[in-house]
């Protein structure tokens, strides 16, 4: 399912090529006002500037609200935003009828849908589908400063940061991405998000802890190959004496915070500090070889989706 | 909430020191024959062993069965399996009503529940409970050993294995025990699975991703810190051409596995690889020195829950 | 939510006088044949034709599929379906601004939403919404005739059909349906629904039951007051040696069908049958007096959706 | 899947005659006190007490905590609380394996689970399990007494009561009973339930509707036929102008209650008032004459749940 969330619930649909990509989000509360400004700067960051080293496709990326806004605010409904392809050359993707692109979801894509799914430039994987998910994040961050969820009346200022630390290895970003340049190549990276003024007790223990929710999520976006919450795999080299967080407070505030401000599953004040690792670009210049399969030929006729 | 799976689901409930822990199983197919012996194994691996740098606590950890087995055979209905607490003392932990332990959830769980929590040995945040999600995983794998899943009928074998592959920070995994044991301290380390024989097509794009789906019960186990596929976060350092696996036949095995047997969110049919990280224990004889906050103080009526 | 069903699940959106109603339609397995011309009948018996007794409001309710089709067939990826709002004049909505109307959602909407809900025509409450629906409905219909579900390989053909069995008391529909037209009001009606070639096996006992799950989507059609399986509201003055179904071959074939081919949840073969009464609409000539309320003035900021 | 509810979510497990039948509650509020006097009245009532006209089986029917309740109190996690069977005659039973009894489960049982079922005394599918039902309907009312939901902070007291108003198509119900006990045969009924003092804005339009969800749990009481909301079936033969409910105040009260309750799927305030069909026991000692089918002879290795 392409669905995400119980209370506030977001659903992507659309393909690379096809009319358009968008989200469902189902759950907002009534009242907040949203207009098409809102959501230039996150579009904007999402499609990565018009520099070096990034996507050659360029997009409005103009959100068009369908549903669930009336008179600029929304209305408790869902709301339905669209995002039109309009530079697409699907032409180009001809190719892939034949050759599996090696990183790409093509060959499973075929296995898993019969040769009917788009295939025009990753179609429904594609990393255009993050749109939505991006226009969903910046309804729900609007909701977080005016210190309101779908959930609760806490009045809390909460800021969220996401920055690259790391690409290619280097700490040194600008010198990592011109690595990459110079060697006609795509790279890795990893990203760290901070999230300052938690709220305590978000999250269960188990199957809904903070963790396992985030990292749901986190995996849901392309390329993501792995998460660690607060010293993370660093914490495995470590001995319990050092790692515990001496609570210092009646406020749980912590002295260290290896645990990433999140303790059985549930938020515990202090800053959520978690980092991903982006694998590089399955595009790119540098073509890995592989031998032609011819593997588009085979479709049947409606296949069974298995999970 | 306290449950995992849409067509195999499982609840856990119980706390360390109550009457038991137990899980149920919604879903499982009737016909798979069960006994208690088949749960030995891996309850006694879930225990650590008798021997040095394990918990202390012994317990039987017989399962019984209270609905859903018939004539020793599953009829398809939810299958109950409690597990008796009887090596308790709970007294050692009144204590914990004055100070919060550094690492543990006392303090959240006392923020969340009000005060209300059973908070002897960790209540429902003990790794205790991890029994019922053992059972419910000899149950799994025995389905998936018969070449049945609850949702399809693809007679494949499969095999699934993971191995403690670090212990801080040493591959050498005695020696890494061995340190801690001298140094009278908990240590973390990372496990590694690997799962062959894996069918193509499971999971989806977005949120229902088999990365997605993995983390969220993976993090479920209480003290993971991080998990990442295939060649994970050292994939962040890598250029595209060296990461994206040559696909070389039209079964779609690949000539490198950096994606750990997940493309576009879908398993290819090669090995599934993920790895993650284990904080050490947060009790540790090497106490972490906090101040006493006397916390336990200001319970309020009926808290509400928060997620 | 405004979203249904965990294997082939809809998410239904839109106002009566926004740009459009719509449907996100997410686990239709690839393959399936899907054009315009596909929905025309259903649709157009939706609209109830351009005879006396109907809503004056004309639309052409063309389906624009916005994702999951590709060269006319399904990908397996989300099928997101709009229709068009053209014949709106939203000027005549502003009364109810101030009054609003009995039988209707006006009040309702107002006070869970707090005057920000789109009140125009009932907004997302207006029956139009059933569009998406009945779009929905279409696809799975068309599942179910090449004997294929989402879930299941059966090979068996369904005939589903739903008609007026009484209008305003009348069993001559036509009878009571002039009634109506000649005192300028609305009217009530009992629909009643057979599928026969039904598979054995479907539903569960409990939350999970046929009836429950068939009555949650009914209940979800405007207007609908109550349902009915079997013999319905009529089996609670039998006899149990009256009402239970003798069961003549080893097929599940019962000589009488009180049970309506629903027993302990489940389907056993026979014709599904079920009946739901539909009240009057509440748009009626004969205006229902009650005072003007004033109530649209009081919106507060960002409502809290109380489920 | 046995289980309803997504922020109270309560899942029955158990077989009439197997250990014993139970429920878990995941998500009551921490610090509401139970105890298992709170249970006596609704469980004495659910067994139909001792006199004519019952079912003779006798259970105590007392509640075993198993979790979730420390101090008397619950405690914000899972409550798993078990009925033991006694009184339990598994040979009665034998004769089922050759002759479905008809009205009963057991034919369409045997089809779905393989012949693996637990047939004695209908299993799974026996009433008895709706003991685990009033159960969590017992915690759950006693929030409700409080004033308090799992999902809000309204202050507000609601009395329900159901009660029967027909048996055997008889008001008086003593005489429908008794004319039952004379033909020596089992009788159908209807049953009213009214809720005072009703929060406005519960439920949502369409598929989260409360007729929905009401609709959804009521018909997983085995034995229910039928269920409708105010006026309900008898709406279907009134004119609009009759039907609609005038709101005489700014409170939301109508003079009449023609809806029920219910408009737009959400609550109005006034009183909610469904009624429900129950059709006779299929257990009487008329018994319906049909040939024996020796069905339980093919049961097949480990069926496939088909939904």
């Amino acid at each position: 399912m392409n669905s995400f969330g119980r209370i506030f619930r977001i659903s992507v649909f659309g393909e690379s090529h096809g009319a358009c990509v968008g989200v469902v989000i189902d759950g907002c509360p009534a009242g907040l006002a949203l207009n098409e400004a809102d959501f230039a700067a996150d579009l904007e960051r999402r499609k990565g500037g018009q520099g070096k080293g990034t996507t050659p496709r360029k997009e409005d990326d103009i959100p068009i609200f369908k549903s669930g806004v009336f008179n600029g605010k929304t209305t408790g409904f869902p709301i339905t935003i669209l995002f039109e392809n309009k530079n697409t050359r699907s032409e180009d993707y001809e190719k892939q009828r034949s050759i599996p692109r090696p990183g790409h979801a093509d060959w499973v894509a075929h296995q898993k849908f019969g040769g009917y799914e788009d295939y025009r430039g990753g179609g429904h994987f594609s990393a255009r589908l993050t749109t939505g998910i991006v226009a969903a994040g910046v309804i729900a961050k609007k909701l977080l400063t005016l210190g309101l969820s779908a959930n609760e009346d806490k009045n809390i200022p909460i800021s969220i940061t996401a920055s690259i630390t790391e690409i290619g290895g280097e700490q040194d970003t600008e010198k990592g991405l011109q690595k990459a340049i110079e060697a006609k190549d795509s790279v890795g990276g990893i990203i760290e998000c901070v999230v300052k003024g938690m709220p305590v007790g978000l999250g269960e223990p188990y199957f809904d802890s903070l963790e396992s929710v985030l990292a749901q999520i986190v995996f849901a976006i392309p390329a993501v190959r792995g998460i660690e919450f607060g010293t993370g795999f660093a914490a495995a080299k470590m001995f319990g004496s050092e790692h515990n967080d001496a609570i210092e407070a009646m406020s749980g505030k912590t002295r260290t915070n290896h645990a990433g401000g999140i303790v059985g599953g549930i938020s515990n004040g202090n800053d959520l500090v978690f980092r991903i690792a982006v694998k590089p670009t399955s595009s790119t210049p540098q073509k890995t070889k592989q031998p032609e399969l011819g593997y588009r030929q085979y479709g049947r006729f409606l296949c069974k989706r298995s999970s």
